[in-house]
């Protein structure tokens, strides 16, 4: 039977990557690399630091391209179910080179706002090829951003709510702490009220990390006119927040 | 300057600690172990494990007393507030008998219903002692039953709101997914709803572990029945769950 790890290695910092990840890497003979043809260097780099730093075992690096994706289709459903399928098509393939133990490495954890278990689940659904698969869970951003800023994602025996930019856009803030994933369009500037704290973080745990805190309004400008700046001057940026309304205070 | 390092050591595998977990362990000269008595010999055995296994410098252990606490008292926040106070004090006089570097190790991670961090902080404000803080994230109890459920939090595009027990039975499904922490008294069964699922753990990556998931209103009272039994055999339990109502599937 082949086994599949889908691991999750940290936000960014290599030393993120758990004992129970490198023990998985280590019983890898191939790791599947996914979409590293549009992934920038760096971001390449730390998964190497990492393979190079805990694995001496031999290993193969498969690379599966990224298939094009409409950014900001009208039917988005659709559109990201439908870019599932074909990643999961290159994934089969690759998968007929390896007659073992595979490895996907994740960034952050595979639960969250990423799409190789929803692919791993297309390609075992197709029934061509079969393995059992093992999920090693990661250190999230969102917890790296609040180690950064050395806080608790919510206020004591408060809810956290943690969406994406498209929806912050749509429904605005939810109950209690609201943390804000995939966001590239600045969506926290559309957030009403004058009384909202943002916590924002990008490149957490890399040599360019940067953290902005402080009063929304205060701030907002600064953080739109920094992303934009360092997402040119580096060509890519990972950010993420978290936003909370004191207004709304339900207990202090 | 003193130092004070606050580490997430994971959901309860003594491998989910991190390298980055690992190198501020082996700066730390005392570490500083809150609420043991009250604590399960398991729980402290996982702990010991994780340093006899990784550090190698030599290290004290000073323990620090567990203030009683009203388990359900009418102003529950005020009440927290206060149990907050008198730990910091106990931490306080604690740091006294260290010079340099102190660390606490925290289940999971430190950002998410832990009391750690305020209580630090608390420290800090009152002033008498200074010193710098780390916050070294963990993974979650939530990326761990994500894992050992091979599954993603959200569906597609959709938000998690991560919540308590008390505030599942007040208000219920939050939008999208929700995850319940900190339930003793299986709120899950209050919920409504003939389409909702369940995906529950216990004992996440120790040797007790034991998973359940399907349909709540099939599953739920024999949740309710094996935490009953796991918690009266062991003595202690630590569970956690998501929840998803398919009726209210935004998208698919």
């Amino acid at each position: 039977m082949r086994k599949l790890y889908v691991i999750g290695i940290g936000a960014g910092d290599p030393d993120q990557v758990t004992v129970q990840a490198i023990k998985a890497m280590r019983k890898a003979e191939a790791f599947f690399v996914i979409g590293k043809g549009a992934e920038k260097q760096e971001l390449v780099d730390v998964r190497t630091t990492i393979l190079a730093e805990h694995v001496d075992t031999p290993y193969r690096i498969i690379e599966i391209a990224d298939p094009p994706r409409e950014r900001t289709p009208a039917d988005y459903a659709g559109v990201v179910v439908d870019w599932h399928e074909r990643r999961s098509e290159l994934l089969e393939a690759a998968f007929d080179q390896v007659d073992g133990t595979g490895a996907i490495l994740v960034w952050g954890d595979p639960a969250l706002y990423d799409s190789t278990l929803r692919m791993v689940e297309h390609v075992l659904a197709r029934g061509r090829v079969s393995f059992e698969h093992e999920v090693i869970p990661g250190v999230t951003s969102i917890a790296a951003l609040a180690a950064r800023h050395r806080m608790v994602l919510h206020r004591i025996g408060e809810p956290v709510h943690v969406t994406t930019g498209r929806r912050l856009r749509e429904e605005g803030l939810g109950p209690g702490s609201t943390v804000v994933m995939l966001d590239g369009e600045c969506s926290f500037t559309e957030v009403r009220g004058d009384d909202v704290h943002i916590w924002w973080g990008a490149y957490l745990g890399m040599p360019d990390e940067i953290l902005i805190e402080g009063d929304l309004r205060e701030v907002e400008s600064r953080i739109v006119a920094r992303r934009a700046e360092l997402r040119a001057e580096k060509g890519w940026i990972m950010d993420v927040y978290l936003l909370r309304d004191g207004s709304r205070a339900e207990t202090r």
